[in-house]
């Protein structure tokens, strides 16, 4: 039986975005995000299942994007991504079982083989994908996140809840 | 019989776009249009029916979007699409039923059950297009909204008149 | 038989882009190109053919592309790219029979039906993709022209030549 | 039996990138890099074994790049890709013989001819694949490079040992 996750981590390049890191000839770089993945955040908050994020990069890209999803828990510049999870499991007062962790690289294969539920978006090399429990059929920057958080709400039999959740609280303002 | 469709609206994100939203480091932000979807714009022109855009987000860009075509009825910002498509019925003095509009995710729903022609581009949750009337097949991004105006076109006959008209107001320049 | 071209003119949007317009919030604009389509120009000059650009669009990004390129003949914001091609003719002292043209778009069907050699790319729409000589399997922004252009150098037989006048320059370098 | 390579070059566009550039309005240029191929340079130097770049482009944007790799061997601007292959032969006592060499275009084919190990991704035209040993299935910008380098170290049997360094190396960090 599936475990009950109580804290949804994600990785953010390669999984929020296809990998693509974008130079300009002045020193600033850009990541495209895929406002689909938003969707996974909301689901989750709407179930009162946080999200959080570790990254090994350290960009105000990624700062801004966890800003406007809302996400607190957000570390960035990680090398040591074990360790950054168990500090969170102290936060939230949880074990590493209780955690769902997408990642797509190989600074992701230590806490990948920590968690309770591991995933690998599409893109992810095969030495990765082999580590994790649900290999997720979409790619990073097409949604990636959102169908590893609707995978896991719909094996728990919740995904119609979360979804009329949201419905009916968007319905509210036709009254 | 498929119904006369007096106003089209469209969502932006995930249908004018393929959900992509690539931030930098400064706090500018992009997104990426298709040309394409200009002549779905200049085809209902052709024939007096007005396009509108009803989006969730509020940023320059759509708003430069909806200047350079000439697009009116631009309303950005948007928590009640429903709300807000009444008020387009209102001014036209038309009814939902008259309406044909496209969306591809969650905060679409309500108002794709609404209107009297409903789609949704090829990247859309399965949830969302178990809702609509049509299912294009084509994603945002890659001109969703065309295909989205010339299936309609298409099926009332008039794809090829709209495209004479185009021709012949193009002809008078050779002249 | 194949006529002889003598000049190559081409779109830009569509063709040597996806047809894709990044907008950002301050007012500027992006456009993609593929650095692949750069051979298709060399193989020309190389061939003693000019290439020429007609756009509807005008855009600074399109004269530094045509710049780099070493492209003297650009010609952006034209309503009615007959004319242009026309005084095109007049400049080089050929006919319209002697032009190839590519493009993907409505605004393009008038200048395929006229030229001696038409092409539009794989992503066109199928009613312009009916109007010309040669429906090239390449998308626009993966290399269109130059495989338009590699398609007519090919069957002329031509194609291994303007290679090796290419590769015999480079060659030089090494002596 | 496979050769013992001794160094890496790799061109960058259209092997590390899809061959996109991107313009804005104005005069500034952008480049996408995916950060899967910094796995590559990352499993070559656990190796020793360097990574060279020689592009015939000059921009600030593959500096940073190489830059933020540790790629010190970076040579932009260049005509003649042979010759400065062989400086570089010269530099690490080894022959061209020694070196691994990817690039997709007709500016690369001379070089191609003359190492050691010779690749072209998965977009390269098919006279520039005809030239090489190892036709990579992977895209450029998708990874090409990191293909490249993992088709190597799995045919000399220390694919896995690169990625058991890398990790025991992230394990210190847990203790």
């Amino acid at each position: 039986m599936l475990k009950e996750i109580k804290l949804f981590i994600t990785d953010i390049d390669g999984v929020w975005t296809d990998g693509g890191m974008y130079y300009d000839q002045s020193g600033n770089e850009w990541k495209k995000f895929n406002t689909s993945d938003s969707a996974g955040v909301l689901f989750l908050r709407l179930l009162d299942i946080p999200t959080a994020i570790i990254t090994g990069e350290d960009t105000e890209i990624v700062r801004r994007r966890a800003l406007k999803l809302g996400i607190e828990d957000l570390h960035m510049g990680v090398k040591n991504k074990v360790a950054v999870a168990e500090a969170l499991c102290s936060k939230f007062q949880i074990s590493l079982e209780e955690i769902a962790y997408i990642g797509d690289d190989i600074n992701d294969i230590l806490l990948l083989r920590r968690v309770g539920l591991s995933a690998a978006p599409a893109n992810a090399p095969i030495y990765v994908k082999n580590e994790v429990d649900w290999q997720i059929p979409v790619a990073g920057g097409d949604g990636a996140f959102r169908a590893f958080v609707e995978q896991y709400l719909s094996q728990q039999g919740i995904l119609e809840q979360a979804l009329n959740l949201y419905l009916e609280g968007r319905k509210k303002f036709d009254q």
